[in-house]
């Protein structure tokens, strides 16, 4: 049987969440106005957040039944998980990970769901800080791996107003190696100059700032997973620093004495 | 005598301009409706310019006998055109550079200049690109090394509405080492990973792409300047480059073989 969106007029939808972090808790945000949220997370105290949210906590075994499972959770934490939730799954279940990698996270799906299982890997490409009160116009990137995945598509274009671009897990990570890695490495090791000059800074420094200033708040585990996890963005940013040490080079031979 | 701003109801103000590249444009554009700007520029075919902008382009001689000087030239060059005025100015005149290091121009000016002239570094925080139809609301540095500048300030700060921030040549170009040739020397070599992706890209990808758009159409003299004239620049990059490459190298013992 081939897994699919459940939002057909034969079936209430709902979604099991696993992860309640701040993304799990804004994947709920946008999810419940449309969906039953079902959601696990084995922190304790975050019945208020979930009430005010209109999720339901619960165990992980009713969770994992869910015909709709949104992976978000640490992509290091996910073997671990996929392993425990593998024999709790419905075999028409539809699996979605919203790492921000997506080479490791897709395989490791692929390798330890069971084979009737839909498996796409999702990556928002906006996160609690970058997303407010709406979605609209915001990007999304689909992996699909396995099954038919337009259904999930149009409900994130249409439902939720969001930009849907689908290309391949390697794709993905040969991309964002550049606009991710490269960004987050730099923004990480720019913090390291602070205190900055307040005044006397130009428009293109202070746009540099400001784009600093959106990742300089993430998790040290998101920034782990964004330059460990991608398989490009070691050599990426080796690359970048050989283009940068040549050009201090180059500039040092055209400095007066 | 010392120098004073010749905005005073006494003497007709005239500010004579030399070099009329695309900065002096710039510069005569917001001077010539409040003074008469007269011009010089070694190079052919600027009349239309100059007449289009009410400018009137005369000899070297006529124009450095102005009681104002402002020097548009590159900081590159700035050391002969000095030596050659230097005896044509007024012993009243007030001479003001506009480039973008402040140390050597400010040494330059107090080293070739007669002892009577006044001497303003200026930084004029935005270029042709970031400059609109207005000049409100922008920044512009002033380096006051002899003389007095209050009335060059207030002119700046009632007539043209721009923000004057008053620094000595040493602060300014430490500040700049990192607000503006880290900037620079980023988004040069950032433009060699060209063509970017288009469409998997985070806000801070867009803010920091749009930091590189501003300066990467910068004359390559500009650049140059920044990097190669700015004495505390070359030292920022290398740091930089340390934290840069010891961030990555940390990365790498966090990467799962």
């Amino acid at each position: 049987m081939s897994p699919s969106f459940p939002l057909q007029s034969d079936e209430p939808a709902t979604v099991g969440l696993i992860g309640f972090g701040a993304f799990g808790q804004l994947v709920a945000r946008h999810m419940t106005p449309h969906v039953q949220v079902l959601a696990y997370d084995n922190r304790n105290s975050l019945e208020d957040t979930a009430q005010t949210l209109g999720v339901r906590l619960t165990d992980l075994t009713t969770v994992a039944h869910c015909r709709i499972i949104i992976l978000a959770i640490p992509v290091q934490a996910m073997a671990d998980v996929l392993t425990h939730i593998a024999p709790l799954l419905r075999p028409d279940a539809l699996v979605l990970d919203v790492g921000s990698v997506k080479v490791k996270p897709t395989e490791l799906m692929l390798r330890l769901l069971p084979p009737t299982v839909g498996i796409i890997g999702t990556h928002p490409l906006f996160g609690p800080q970058s997303a407010g009160q709406t979605t609209t116009g915001l990007k999304i990137v689909l992996c699909p791996v396995r099954g038919p995945y337009h259904r999930l598509a149009a409900f994130l274009r249409k439902t939720l107003g969001l930009r849907v671009l689908i290309c391949t897990p390697e794709k993905h990570d040969q991309d964002m190696a550049v606009t991710q890695a490269l960004t987050h490495w730099l923004a990480q090791s720019l913090k390291t100059l602070e205190p900055f000059p307040s005044h006397l800074t130009t428009r293109s420094f202070d746009l540099m700032r400001d784009a600093m200033k959106m990742v300089e708040k993430d998790a040290p585990q998101v920034f782990e997973t964004i330059e460990c996890l991608n398989p490009y963005a070691s050599s990426m940013r080796k690359h970048y620093l050989d283009l940068l040490s040549s050009l201090d080079k180059k500039l040092d031979t055209l400095t007066p004495a």
